[in-house]
C-alpha cells in the first residue's frame, strides 16, 4: 500500500502544501487506507468513500477549527478524522478502536458535536453561525448533508431558518442519489432535474427555502471542490452547494451495491462478499411469514411501512412478495407515524418498522396521532436493548418513552413463538396501537400453547415463593438463570414473563404478596421512567420489598455489555446477593 | 341577527341547494354567529373568519364524509362544524360547551381526528388516500394546512411522500400571511412571491416538492373557491391548492390585529377589547427582568428562542428591548432545540420557551443533540400541569419525557424567587442542559433567603416526623395544605421542596428512614415514568411507604380539575385518608 502522501498529512494545514495533483494522490490513499480498515472491522463504507474529495478540499480551502465544519450523521467523518491528526486509528491495526465511527468533540478540537441521527448538521450551524454573528466573531460555518437526510423534518426546518441568517453558512448538500436504500419523495424528482442540466430546473426546492445556490457536477474530483468551496468562502449570504458525489466511489462493490455497503459487516476486499452469512430463521423471517399470511388472507389491506432503514428488517424479502403493501417513506420518522394514524382510520393495518432509537423522533406523533386517537397501528421496534456503542444509537429509552404515553400497548415478547402470536393479535385487533419490542438477546424458540396464549395475559414460568422475578422480553433468560441461581441458595422463587410493559395483571402482584417478600424486575432498558418503577409504586405501600434492575439513566460510550452488566448488577449471582440482603 | 339561512343549513347537502349569492350571505351569517359565541367565550377568532368561504365552498363541491376533510390543527374548523349538524352550539347559548374547539370523531362522522397540534394534515391525509386505494375505493381526500405549519418538518415530510402518491390528494395550502404570530423562514419569501404574482415565481416549494400546484387569489370569495375546487375535484394527481385568505376576514379589529385575535379570551365585540386585563407581576415579567438584566451584563451571549408561541411568555416585551437577543423561529419545535444546541456550542447562551405539549416534537432533539452532547442551553417550560380540557393540549407528560433524558436537569420553582434564583443559576451555569417547569397553580411570592440558595439542594420547608410529604413545583401549596390538614389528625409532618425532578438528595432520603413511616409525593403530571415513581424505587427495598399522588396514565377529555383531583385523590382530605390507612 503505497501511503507516501498520508505520511505527510497530520494536521489539516499539511494538505495546503500539496499540489491538486498530490491532492488526488491522498485521496486515492485514504480509499485504499479507509477499505482495508473498514473491510476488517466493518463500518460505513459507501458514505465515507463518495466524500473523500469533498473532505480534502474542505480542509485545503477553509481553516478548521476556525472555520467549522459540521456533518450529518457523520457516518461519513472518516477522511476527516484522518487529516485532523487521528490517521492511526486506520494505519495501526492495534488503534483501529481509538476513534469512534461519528464525530466526536473529545476526540479533536476539529469536531463538534457527537451525532448520529439523521438531518441535525443544519440546524446546529445555524445555531453556530448564530452564536458567531451575536459574538461579532467571524469564520466560516459549513453544514454537510446528505441527499437522503434532506427528508427528515428537521433539515427542511433548518434549511427554511437558515434563509433567515444574514452572513455566512455554507451547507453542502452532498447528492449521491441515496439514501441509505433508495430515495423516496417528491423533492428526488427535483435533485434529479438539478443534476441532468447542472443546477438549472424549472423549480428549485432550495432557492424555494429562501437559500442562493450553486450546483458541482463533479463532486469527486478534488480540483472541481476546491474551485467550489473557495467561491462560496467567505459568502456573506446562506448558500446550498448541491455537489453530486458518488456513493461508494473508486471501490466497484459498493458502487455496484450502495444499499447493502452503506453499512457493512467486515468482508472480503476483493471481492465485496460479506464475511458473515445470514443465519437461517430470524425474529425477520418470522415478521415476514406472519404478514405473508395476513396479506394473503386479505382480511385487513396491510401496509407495511419503513423510514428508510428496510435492511434492519429484511423487509425487502416483503416488498418482493407484496410489492404494494410495502413503502419505504424515507428519512421520514414523524410522517411514518402520523401517516400510519391516516393509514389506520381509513381501515388499513398500518406495520411501521422502527429503531428504539429513532424512532424518538416520532414520540409527538405516537402521543398526539397514534395515542389521542387510539388508533390500531402496530409498531415493531427493533434495537430496543441496554447498549454500550454510540451514545446516539442507544436503545435505552423506548419502554421509558412509550409507556408513558397513554393508550399504546407495548408488547414484550420473549421469543418466536411469542413474536408470532403477539404480531398476529396486534394485526387481528382494532382497539388500540400496539407496539412490540423485538427481543435483542438471541434467537429464542419456547414452544407455547398457542390456543391458550393472550399476550395481554401475564405468565407464569415456574411457581415458587419468597421471591418473585418479574423477567420481562430479551431478559427472560437472565430471570430463567437468575432463577436457578437463588436456587442454589435454597430460594425456590417465582418466575413470570409479563409479555407487556403496559399491562398489570394486579390479581397476580396482589396474590404475590401472600407469600413473597422480594419482587425483582428484570428491563433491557433505562430504569428511570421505565417498567421496574411502575412496579414499586404498585408496592409502594405494600410489605412487598422491589429491585429494579435494569441500566442507570445515562449514555453510554464504548462500554462492553460485560461492563455495563456487571456495573448494572445485571448477572445472575449479583441480582441473588441484592436479593439475599433484601430478604435480611 | 339575520340568521335566515343558517336556519336552512342542517347538513352539507343543503348547501348545495343554495346559490352562490346565497352562499355569500351565508357566509356574512356564518361570521356574525361566529362572533358572537367567540366574543364571550373566548377562542380561536382569526383562524376562523378567514376560512368560512373555503369551509363553505368545500361542501358544496364535495361530498362529505365521502370525500374527507382533514383539518390542520384543527383550530380553524367551527364553521366546518355549523353546516355539519352543530350549529346549535353556536346559536343556542346553553350549547355552547356542546362541542370542542377542534375537529373531534365523536361529535361528527366529518371530523377525521382529534387534533390540535400543527402540521399533522398532510401526513394524515396521505395515509386516508394510501387506505382508500389499497381497498381499491374512490373519494376525495382534502387536507387543510395553514402558511405557518408549513414551517412544521412534519408537514414537509408529508408533501414531499404526499408526491409519491399516484392518485387524488388535494392539499389547501390557507396561506393568511401568518403563523400564531408572524411568518419566519425562506419559504414565506416564495410564498409572498407566488401571492404577488398570481401563482408565478422563479421557483416554487411545492413542486419542488413533486406536487401539482395552482393558486387562488381570492380566497375569501365563495365563488371562486367553488371554482377552484371544482377545478380539482376528482384529479387523479396530488396537488397543492394555494388560497390566499385574510386572517380575521370580515371583523375590523381582528384583521388590525392578527397576533391577537389568533385566539383570544372573551372580548367587546365592538371595539375587539380584551375583557381580560393583565395583572401585574407574573412569572414572565420575572423572566424577562431575569433576561433584561443577564443580557445588560454582557457576560454571555443570550438568544431568546420561540417556535413561534412569543405570545405565551410575554416575549414581545424582550424582542422590544433587544431585538438581536430574540428570535422566533416559526412553528418547528424541533429546530429550536438543534438550533439552541449550535448556540451553546459555540459559546452563546439559548433560552428556549415551549410549551410542555409541543416540546415533545422535539424529544429526539432534547435526547440527541442537548442531552448527549450535554450543552448548557435553557429551556423554559410552561402549562407543564394536569390538564383537563382538551386532550392535544395536556401538559401532564414532560416531567417523564424530560427526566428519562440523561443529562438534563428539570428544575422545579415553586414561587417567583426560585424561578429568579433558578433562571439566574441556570444561565451562569454552562455545564448541563437546564430545563425549568414554570409552576402554573397560581403566582406565588415565598421570599427566600438568596445567599443560601442553591437549585441542586431540596428545601426542608417544615421539619416534622412519621410523614414525609415531597411537594414539587406547583404541588407545593398542595403540599402545605396536606401538611395542615395531617396536623389536624395529630400528625406533624415533615415538607420537603425538592426543587427540581431530577436531583435525589439520597442523604436526606436515608435520613428520612429513622423517623419517618411514609413519604408522600407530589406532582403536577402524569405518575406514570414521572417523579414519584422514582422515589418508590429508591426505597423499594426499605421498609419506607411511599404514596405517589399524580395524575392516572390517560388523555383527559373536557373535566374540571375538580373532577380531577377528586378522582386522582389530589386533596389534602384525600390524601391524609390514603397516609392514615398506610400509617395503619
Amino acid at each position: 500500500m503505497n501511503l507516501t502522501l498520508i505520511n505527510k498529512v497530520n494536521q489539516p494545514s499539511d494538505l495546503k502544501k500539496l499540489s491538486i495533483e498530490e491532492m488526488e494522490q491522498l485521496a486515492a490513499e485514504i480509499r485504499t487506507l479507509l477499505l482495508k480498515k473498514v473491510s476488517q472491522t466493518g463500518g460505513h463504507v459507501g458514505p465515507n468513500l463518495g466524500v473523500v474529495e469533498l473532505t480534502l478540499a474542505f480542509h485545503y480551502v477553509f481553516d478548521s477549527p476556525i472555520d467549522k465544519i459540521v456533518w450529518d450523521v457523520s457516518h461519513q467523518s472518516y477522511s476527516h478524522k484522518i487529516v485532523t491528526g487521528r490517521k492511526d486509528a486506520w494505519l495501526v491495526e492495534e488503534q483501529y478502536k481509538a476513534v469512534t465511527g461519528y464525530t466526536e468533540p473529545e476526540e479533536s478540537p476539529h469536531d463538534f458535536f457527537t451525532v448520529g441521527h439523521t438531518s441535525t448538521s443544519v440546524s446546529l450551524a445555524v445555531g453556530m453561525a448564530k452564536a458567531r454573528d451575536i459574538k461579532k466573531q467571524t469564520g466560516n460555518i459549513v453544514a454537510v448533508l446528505g441527499d437522503g437526510s434532506l427528508s427528515g423534518g428537521l433539515a427542511l426546518e433548518g434549511l427554511n431558518n437558515a434563509a433567515e441568517l444574514d452572513s455566512n453558512l455554507i451547507v453542502v448538500l452532498n447528492d449521491n442519489e441515496m439514501s441509505i436504500a433508495e430515495n423516496y419523495g417528491g423533492m428526488y424528482r427535483n435533485l434529479a432535474e438539478l443534476r441532468k442540466n447542472n443546477g438549472h430546473a424549472s423549480t428549485n426546492l432550495f432557492t424555494a427555502l429562501g437559500m442562493d445556490y450553486q450546483y458541482v457536477e463533479e463532486g469527486n474530483s478534488v480540483a472541481e471542490m476546491i474551485v467550489a468551496f473557495e467561491a462560496v468562502k467567505n459568502s456573506s449570504r446562506p448558500i446550498v452547494l448541491h455537489i453530486h458525489t458518488e456513493k461508494g466511489h473508486g471501490y466497484i462493490p459498493a458502487v455496484a451495491n450502495k444499499e447493502r455497503f452503506h453499512w457493512q459487516m467486515p468482508f472480503d476486499l476483493e471481492t465485496g462478499e460479506s464475511k458473515h452469512t445470514g443465519s437461517g430463521e430470524s425474529y425477520d423471517s418470522v415478521i415476514i411469514d406472519v404478514l405473508d399470511k395476513k396479506i394473503k388472507d386479505e382480511k385487513q389491506p396491510i401496509v407495511a411501512i419503513t423510514a428508510a432503514i428496510p435492511g434492519l428488517f429484511g423487509l425487502k424479502e416483503l416488498q418482493k412478495l407484496h410489492p404494494e403493501h410495502y413503502i419505504d417513506v424515507g428519512i421520514a420518522e414523524q410522517h411514518s407515524i402520523t401517516y400510519a394514524a391516516g393509514l389506520a382510520k381509513s381501515g388499513a393495518k398500518p406495520i411501521v418498522f422502527h429503531s428504539s432509537t429513532f424512532l424518538q423522533r416520532g414520540y409527538d406523533q405516537l402521543s398526539h396521532d397514534l395515542g389521542i386517537n387510539d388508533l390500531p397501528a402496530v409498531i415493531i421496534i427493533k434495537g430496543g436493548k441496554i447498549s454500550g456503542g454510540d451514545p446516539t444509537h442507544q436503545g435505552s429509552f423506548d419502554i421509558s418513552y412509550i409507556t408513558s404515553i397513554p393508550n399504546i400497548i407495548y408488547l414484550a415478547p420473549t421469543s418466536k413463538e411469542e413474536v408470532r402470536s403477539m404480531l398476529t393479535w396486534a394485526i387481528e385487533q382494532k382497539e388500540h396501537p400496539v407496539a412490540i419490542r423485538i427481543p435483542e438477546r438471541g434467537f429464542v424458540s419456547a414452544p407455547i400453547k398457542e390456543e391458550t396464549f393472550h399476550p395481554l395475559e401475564w405468565h407464569v414460568e415456574k411457581q415458587g415463593k419468597k421471591v418473585a422475578v418479574l423477567a420481562t422480553g430479551g431478559f427472560l433468560s437472565l430471570g430463567e438463570k437468575t432463577v436457578e441461581n437463588l436456587k442454589e441458595h435454597g430460594i425456590e422463587a417465582t418466575l413470570i414473563n409479563p409479555r407487556s410493559f403496559t399491562y398489570f395483571e394486579s390479581d397476580l402482584l396482589n396474590e404475590l404478596q401472600k407469600n413473597h417478600q422480594v419482587v425483582v424486575t428484570l428491563e433491557d432498558g433505562s430504569l428511570d421512567g421505565g417498567y421496574g418503577e411502575k412496579i414499586s409504586r404498585y408496592y409502594g405501600c405494600s410489605d412487598m420489598k422491589v429491585l429494579n434492575f435494569g441500566a442507570l439513566k445515562r449514555f453510554n460510550h464504548h462500554q462492553t455489555m460485560e461492563e455495563l452488566f456487571t456495573e448494572f448488577r445485571l448477572l445472575p449471582e449479583l441480582i441473588t446477593e441484592d436479593v439475599l440482603e433484601a430478604l435480611n
